[in-house]
């Protein structure tokens, strides 16, 4: 067997995991759209689908896992290469945690259909999911592109989902407040956002980790990432 | 230098890694135990303590993240060895989430101190909480022992976190109904105990980890974890 034959061998193996993220990555995107859309729609159906589709990413997860352990075995790679593995294996705990949160979100599809809202009543709710949506899609193309402007301009845009995640806290305390038949429906669309405001926080952290793959160093720790909702008190308004 | 030498010195790697994880355990016992008495006795100098003390957990992350490349690099390590190695990094960066956990129920100490209930009103919280604290020292204990049974019940017994959880979920919505002006603190309180719940997730995870460490192998799917409050409808009724 030539080297050459060996280093093509070896950069396929490489090339298969980064297919395999941008792949976790597209059904990510999907599952969280879907799941939005079965809230917003009152669609059963298309919840069930967004929750058997989770069992995708848990496999693929375990399948990077096992992929990289075997090559850092076999290859014994160095610098860039060994960072390209170990980020593979941190970014697909990310998009799996992301699918969770989908789940999680479609899961309350059937609680939420027992009080049926108007659309609009989740208009703000559809506004944080593009914003993370967005995210996702721009640290992915991060990852095919390896441009490091864009890693840090993701990990920045954070604070924009934060900040409207807070805001719409503060709405659907006081929706609560307005009238008591909101509470339940009100409660299951804060599990809701907050699960939006989390996949926010794993772009970041892929975000981070493409950083570190890109030029072996971690980011600086000032994240601009908080969940700042713990200022709300009474009332909805905000304590200092 | 004697092959002997470059055997021990390789040992005191493994052996750093493995006590790294047990101090980061135990840092992580501390911070659940503390964010949850600040909540209780309102003290928000104890609050503060805690959301310092998360920094400890994210260096010391990414100290064992770091360690753990240059061993893989250094001694290109083999069958179970690699995986004490990977396992390290698996479960410090749940024990990190962990501490992340810890740290959002003190944030909240604010909020709920505005105010203030009877230390009864917090009795099933403390409930809950002591059951995952438990959980976390049996799955440290079975990192030090590698005693397989002990990995097996600490995932069993994860289901009882998640029906405690729900029940307090359905108790929390009921407060709320009976007097809007309990809905804030209910809210925030509602937001501490899915903390507490996921830290179970990741006790789970942990012990996953550990399962696989110690065999090879990886777990059955069949986990008995999840989230039930989906099935929590109107005035805290299951749907079926």
């Amino acid at each position: 067997m030539s080297i050459k034959h060996t280093v093509r061998a070896y950069d396929a193996e490489l090339k298969y995991l980064e297919e395999k993220i941008i792949g976790m990555g597209g059904h990510a995107e999907k599952m969280i759209e879907r799941s939005v859309a079965s809230i917003v729609c009152n669609d059963l159906q298309l919840a069930a689908t967004v929750i058997a589709d989770d069992l995708f990413l848990d496999e693929a997860e375990r399948d990077i896992d096992e992929k990289a352990i075997t090559i850092i075995c076999k290859r014994q790679p160095m610098a860039v290469d060994l960072r390209e593995i170990v980020g593979a294996i941190r970014i697909s705990s990310d998009l799996e945690r992301i699918g969770d949160m989908a789940k999680n979100i479609a899961k309350r599809t059937v609680a939420l259909s027992e009080i049926r809202q108007p659309k609009t009543f989740y208009c703000r709710f559809e506004t944080i999911t593009t914003l993370a949506l967005n995210q996702l899609k721009e640290v992915l193309n991060a990852y095919t592109s390896r441009l490091l402007d864009h890693v840090g301009a993701v990990r920045e845009r954070d604070g924009k989902i934060d900040a409207l995640y807070t805001s719409l806290f503060r709405e659907l305390l006081t929706y609560m407040m307005e009238d008591m038949r909101n509470i339940t429906v009100c409660t299951h669309l804060l599990f809701c956002i907050k699960n939006i405001e989390r996949i926010g926080d794993h772009v970041t952290n892929i975000a981070e980790t493409l950083h570190y793959i890109i030029t072996g160093y971690h980011m600086s720790c000032d994240r601009p990432r908080d969940d700042l909702t713990y200022k709300v008190g009474i009332d909805g308004k905000e304590i200092d």
